[in-house]
């Protein structure tokens, strides 16, 4: 029987969530006899409350090929998390009304954590109600926090450009270090995951010795130790390259720098470590420092992506459609690594049950004994997920972006408020 | 007669000045009647004071090559401006020193305004001394403050840089901006030049609107006038995207986030404009923020360097050494703009007279009646100067770089303090 399927970006998006939307709008229309329109929520889950969903039939082949190059959201993502069902079952009833009124068989939700936990209970409601519907989480998330997959889609470039963005801010200082700035500090993205963090232990070269210190939200920041560090980098190469991620904690295991706002899902918004981590070395040290904080930079360079990281969105978007049509319910369809000597991949279904509100933290043996480095095993699993270049087109010096239409359907029910 | 020649970095270093070097060199090689060996100054014109000369002839021509691809000064620059020669001609009778004992009749300075103006110095100072040396300098700087050029080497790149961060970030905030993030500010490099900021301009398409505010050095911050802007943009498009330059002043001349602290050569250090501007917004309009500074990252990301930078950059390298022997002095191969329709320039020389701290300034015309965005006289200027994409090797997922062997020339003079 052919029903429609409805896909939503949720979260902080990646420079490659839009490859796994291509990836799966494509896919899809492989299967006509199971799978009818792709209807993508405006502003992601968002969309499906308001009966916001933009049709994807009317897109072109190319247009929808293209997206593969772009970053963000196309359709729009949100940070909304739904209500605890026990506390308010109302939103998921609208879920459900509204995919009924569209006949939607298949819901895709394209996120971390929470996405994962909203696709499970969406799954269980269906079943509650009797409403056949299959719930597919598909990871992204650049905070590579997802438990069970080997790694999440959006990592991987991230991780590529914090390398390199590393590795060459490290070539500018050295060639600054004599005269003036002798310490760089750069902020990383990844919350209570230093898996962004670590990644900027890949620019180690022997040309700069850089990076000389990571600070892991994994590992309680000790002021003393810090500066103590820095000072034995600055006597033995002359300069200091700091990766510091934005989530580190005090010895109270309070964040160095919160800035008291917190988003929709009740996480508090970080930023301000290098600034902050910059002054202390300046006051202490009497260094001149420089620090950068590339913030959306590092999640939306589509221009540096992964080539590994973006086959791996491309896929999860494939895999995705293939379990719906097969009848699958309630599972992800994860990225497990192979055995093999050479590094390859596979994608698994996993149940939503077990990712869902889990948060995979990087192992402490990916961490030096001394808590400010990357051990041989963690370049091991990084390495690999950084390879290859997944080329764009430029258009007059910048990359190319074409314009969706993103034509909605009419709507059939009442509105929400 | 063949004599040896010195060439030095200056100041803040661009993702191009390596191959500026490396073109140098390998022009050098063209020569051999004229020129017998190339020294480099091991962190600039420190490395002539201290007499520290890197022997580039001990490379190999793989690694010379190599160097195009490389960001960061390979042979060190330096914050280091002469005393006036009027008050302590010291430094600049040491320099002549060095020079005669290495048989060096070739002055090359790759810099801005301040070593334009040393090459000038030095020039007039050997014609009064009787001792003959050509002074040609290079110019270099991603603050394209330089007077005469069209514009200068390491601009282009870091324009080409701002550009694609600026329409990747817009994209991603885009995204974002129905439940979460409202305004997102990027702060550029720059210093009293609004030239990389206007590069931000370039950045907009129709997708994004983005960005939709441009903060120039050259127009006096107006924080009622800037609220109000953002609150437009927000009503207009859901998200307003900021570009600031890190120079911006208020109303009373005074830079909006001085951090006290100056380089050697008397300059204020600038950033921080980006989470000043950010918590104006926050408080003010209550709208949620993000804000990136890239800081060095902006100015040594070869990886995505302009084909124009490039080659302007190799060109120069180039002619300098041509100039130089064919007996001129006291110039700058300079970028000249052809009057063709389609882009084309050519290098031509320029009295160092005309260039040596004269600071040239984003032109009125070039900024929008409003102040906040860039004309199309800027885009006609602005766009060819990032075209073409410099590609590079990548080695282990991160562009590959290779380390010098930097062997120094044994020193023939006593020490200098």
């Amino acid at each position: 029987m052919k029903r429609n399927a409805f896909y939503a970006q949720s979260g902080g998006v990646t420079s490659v969530i839009n490859a796994t939307a291509a990836s799966l709008i494509l896919t899809a229309k492989k299967y006509p006899k199971h799978i009818g329109k792709v209807y993508a929520g405006k502003n992601g889950i968002i969309g499906a409350l308001r009966e916001e969903l933009i049709d994807t039939s009317k897109e072109s082949m190319t247009s929808i090929k293209n997206l593969m190059e772009i970053p963000g959201g196309a359709f729009g993502s949100c940070r909304y998390k739904l209500k605890k069902f026990e506390d308010d079952p109302k939103e998921y009833e609208r879920l459900i009304e509204v995919f009924q009124a569209h006949d939607i068989g298949y819901f895709f939700y394209n996120g971390g954590n929470d996405s994962a936990d909203t696709a499970y209970k969406i799954s269980k409601l269906g079943a509650k109600l009797g409403y056949a519907i299959k719930c597919i989480a598909i990871p992204k998330t650049v905070d590579n926090d997802l438990a069970l997959t080997d790694c999440c889609p959006g990592f991987g470039s991230v991780a590529k450009y914090i390398a390199t963005s590393t590795q060459e801010a490290s070539l500018d200082l050295k060639s600054m270090s004599e005269s003036s700035t002798k310490v760089f500090i750069l902020e990383v993205m990844g919350r209570h995951a230093g898996w962004i963090a670590a990644a900027g232990g890949l620019a180690r070269n022997s040309t700069t010795n850089s990076p000389h210190i990571i600070l892991f939200p994994e590992i309680k920041f000790n002021q003393k130790e810090f500066l103590l560090k820095v000072k034995k980098a600055v006597s033995k190469d002359g300069y200091c390259v700091v990766v510091a991620s934005e989530g580190i904690k005090n010895t109270k295991g309070k964040f160095l720098t919160e800035s008291n706002t917190t988003d929709s899902f009740g996480h508090a918004q970080l930023g301000g470590v290098a600034p902050y981590l910059s002054s202390l070395v300046t006051k202490n040290l009497k260094y001149k420092t420089h620090w950068a904080v590339p913030d959306y930079l590092q999640r939306s360079a589509r221009h540096l992506s992964s080539k590994t990281d973006l086959m791996q969105a491309q896929a999860v978007g494939a895999k995705a459609v293939e379990y719906a049509v097969k009848g699958m319910n309630s599972v992800m369809p994860i990225i497990v690594r192979n055995k093999t000597k050479k590094y390859s991949w596979k994608i698994e279904p996993a149940p939503l049950s077990k990712i869902a509100n889990v948060e995979k933290k990087l192992p402490r043996s990916y961490i030096t004994k001394d808590g400010y480095g990357i051990t041989k095993k963690a370049i091991e699993y990084l390495q690999p997920l950084i390879k290859g270049e997944a080329k764009i087109s430029f258009k007059e010096g910048i990359p190319k972006v074409e314009t969706l239409k993103l034509i909605e359907v009419n709507k059939k029910l009442r509105s929400w408020i």
